[in-house]
């Protein structure tokens, strides 16, 4: 059967979400997401595997879009700049859906298992984005350190940005974070 | 009762990482690995909680050892340098035990879930330099780049050096591993 539901997969992400936050992550099931936005528990099944992988799901994407970006960079490229404007078109990316990502960013950082969930995620894209920059040329292990100090650029400028909701838009706070990391690297 | 065991813990670490290292970690159990010590099952968990412990019960003291080393840096220490002191110390520790870290190694990289426990000791590690760098006046976010970088700076190393019995000494690849950082984030 199943009939076509418009949006089921972004109204099944906002309200786990919206549960999420308002009972804990634990305390909600998977019935009482799919009821929350008028839809089934079998169309929430045929959308995300578990309600950890509605957090989750982006994750491909992300990686998708900066493996593209630092493979499509100009040859005559540095790996940090490759690594930085990959980066700042992901920024962009979040910039759209700020609030999402704030309210998303407030679930992980209240449990443990989901913030070890999001530094394996992180650790992943920094491999996958490492093997990007030894796809263009780049030897480790400059290779491995360009894509480490960035991943780690990101992580530090996403809370910043998901915990500062009228600060500064995400691709800036990157930026201040490769200056900061830059000036902070040359003084060793 | 309980008679003494002259270097307990060091055979029970020893046995268990042969063990896992022939059979793999999961088709270890602890009777195998008390028994190839010669002791009892009950000695064992005198020392550690569970088998996965062995493979981690150094971190504590690592990360004691790193923080106290950045809480102890003179006063005009710069953040980096006071991470790559602390990190040069820590690396002399590593390389007494080359042969145990280089089989611990083995013994993580092959297995996901260990994979995962060293990934979250890691970011652990990070906080907790970040820590030790506030409490020494440096700002966010420069406190955690410096620590994150450190971090990154660590594992690359580490990787090499484990992967690379006849290679440089632990401290040596992550002072090249500072300086490759140095390069590619002056580039970008």
């Amino acid at each position: 059967m199943g009939r076509w539901e418009p949006d089921a997969r972004g109204r099944l992400a906002r309200s786990a979400l919206e549960l999420y936050a308002e009972r804990g992550f634990d305390q909600t099931t998977v019935a009482e997401i799919a009821r929350r936005a008028g839809l089934t528990e079998r169309t929430f099944f045929r959308h995300f595997a578990d309600k950890r992988e509605v957090l989750f799901h982006g994750s491909r994407a992300l990686e998708e879009l900066l493996v593209n970006a630092v493979t499509g960079a100009p040859e005559a490229t540095a790996p940090m700049d490759a690594i930085a404007a990959a980066l700042d078109v992901a920024g962009g990316m979040f910039e759209e859906r700020r609030e999402y990502a704030r309210r998303r960013q407030a679930v992980v950082a209240a449990h443990a298992e989901l913030r070890e969930r999001e530094l394996i995620k992180l650790a992943s894209l920094a491999a996958s984005l490492a093997g990007a920059l030894r796809g263009r040329g780049v030897a480790e292990p400059a290779a491995s350190l360009a894509a480490e100090a960035g991943i780690a650029v990101f992580k530090i400028a996403f809370e910043r940005w998901a915990g500062d909701a009228g600060g500064p838009d995400l691709p800036r706070l990157m930026r201040e974070s490769f200056d900061e990391l830059r000036a902070v690297t040359a003084g060793a």
